[in-house]
């Protein structure tokens, strides 16, 4: 999935997603609630008309910004209030409000409401965290009035294999239609991460979507796609596309780098996505350094269109039976470099 | 012509362009001279393979940046140095060099280089200027090296239509393929302007283009035509797209006025272009509104479509032989604002 923030992906129309073949867009609760707020989502139609987007949509519950950007003050053990982390203002969320939200906002797929905790966390933290999380879901389900939209439970449990366990088991007594892994991609190792989702991952049902939240590398998509994750959701497309970041076949690319001035190849010669069809990376670079908004937009078309490719040519590797040796050719350390300084 | 003052129009791809109706496109010498270069784009191309856009393309002479943008010191009648609004970097430009730099970047039609003076302006001043935008024409002409370009004169002289007249009479001498009126909506009266319009244009060739620079709104579009002008360019369909500006049937719309928070309307009602057919106001002034780069994209890409739309139907009038009729529907003052309060 494409990440649309605020029910958009930035800088991108539908049309333009359609064309670097994405299928799905995740949009997130929380920004949605703050701003313009659910009442008006759905006086304009819900979130497929209000977007312009008639592919499906996943809302996540709003539960790792509440506690990862917003100002939490917990009031009690099921409600939450924080300050918006716009202009401050007190909201109050709960399984019961973050579903209606959702129920508002009308997406394909919506999240139960959870807790998630950042890495490394004390362990009674984490447990009453899995506790408040099983709890939750249930909450979230009762709450959940439309029949056509479904809704997915979501593991916490850190990386702690025993609470992973136990929060998978008691999560599958609900009987969601799917379940995600949350909190992983918070701070743990990368064999941390891959070692709690192998263990998730295989106490969850086969026929049901498995949903990896929030991650990844193309590395790290690969290697869980083996471990049996079926959806994924990450901004590095997109994020590091604003950033001047291509990622390419056999590696990435700076764009601001000097070397690219006169460079007339596309991106990534064999691409066939709109950017590599029709631009250069020195007219890209050149874009990126006098700060034209269709720099950015040009690479994250790419940068969509080419984890778009990477997942199509998993399927095609499962289907032929050589999945193991096309996941290796991406299990290469760092191959992938996240920059931090976003100047869009 | 769509503004794409570095090689881009602003948040728009080639694609999205020919999607609005886009024939033609102005770059501006002097900021792709600032960067990359000209010698950078040759490397890559030319201007066209550069931009990706197969369509036609003029490139200004560099002189109205000159004297609007830089630090300029003149070192010579026929030379300028002046420094780089980016960096302070001294550059030189001269009828030679500012005719060889058009000729690297290979737009179909490129400009004399001209001295352009906002007004008012001194008599004495407003004369030399015009004495060396004639001298330059000939400069520039003869520098030329391209037959697969055009090269257009430029008229200057304010709004004095003796200095108009004798500048015209002179360029017309060196036959240009095509002739601009420059120097205009530069801080004159719409009624100063219109007057030297209609004074100089029918000086012009009539079998040539007749070009008006940086004009206008749709009202000094429909009426200049009416006087014989051919070609325009314009960053207000785009600069004011990014400002949250919409140009529709019947005046302008401010989007981030409260009013259209859940208008599921389109921006314009008769509007067939991709933003109308797709997208509600509501939506598109939440996009304005949280700052995500694709609320300005769409509403550059709606008012491309109605500046195209509005010279379709012009042209239409003019073959059905009620122009007269067509154009006093739009002599309508401050219909449209430009607001200057840029936040993208």
């Amino acid at each position: 999935m494409a990440v649309g923030t605020r029910g958009s992906v930035k800088g991108l129309t539908p049309q333009q997603l359609r064309e670097a073949q994405v299928r799905m867009v995740l949009a997130n609760t929380y920004h949605l609630l703050a701003r313009p707020g659910p009442e008006v989502v759905e006086a304009l139609g819900g979130l497929h008309r209000f977007m312009g987007w008639d592919g499906p949509i996943l809302t996540d519950s709003g539960g790792y910004q509440v506690f990862s950007l917003a100002g939490l003050r917990r009031i009690s053990d099921d409600e939450v209030e924080f300050a918006s982390h716009i202009d401050g203002a007190r909201i109050r969320l709960s399984p019961a409000s973050a579903t209606r939200v959702q129920n508002q906002l009308g997406a394909d797929i919506i999240m139960a409401f959870d807790e998630c905790v950042s890495l490394p966390c004390e362990p009674k933290r984490l447990r009453e965290s899995v506790d408040r999380t099983v709890r939750w879901a249930g909450l979230s389900q009762a709450a959940h009035e439309r029949d056509d939209q479904w809704m997915f439970g979501i593991v916490q449990g850190g990386i702690d294999k025993a609470l992973r366990s136990d929060c998978s088991e008691q999560l599958k007594q609900l009987n969601f239609p799917g379940y995600a892994i949350g909190g992983l991609s918070v701070g743990e190792s990368h064999e941390d991460m891959m070692a709690t989702v192998e263990h998730t991952a295989a106490l969850l049902p086969a026929e049901k979507p498995r949903y990896l939240m929030g991650v990844g590398t193309p590395r790290d998509l690969v290697k869980a796609i083996g471990l049996g994750i079926d959806m994924f959701d990450c901004v590095l497309p997109t994020r590091n596309g604003r950033n001047a970041f291509a990622f390419v076949r056999g590696g990435g690319m700076k764009l601001r780098n000097e070397k690219y001035k006169t460079d007339d190849r596309p991106l990534d010669e064999q691409c066939d996505c709109y950017t590599c069809r029709n631009f250069s990376r020195g007219y890209i670079r050149h874009l990126i350094l006098v700060k034209e908004m269709t720099g950015p937009i040009l690479v994250s078309l790419h940068n969509l269109a080419f984890y778009q490719w990477l997942m199509d040519e998993t399927r095609k590797a499962i289907r032929e039976d050589r999945f193991a040796e096309w996941a290796s050719q991406w299990d290469v350390k760092e191959q992938y470099h996240q920059d931090d300084n976003f100047e869009y």
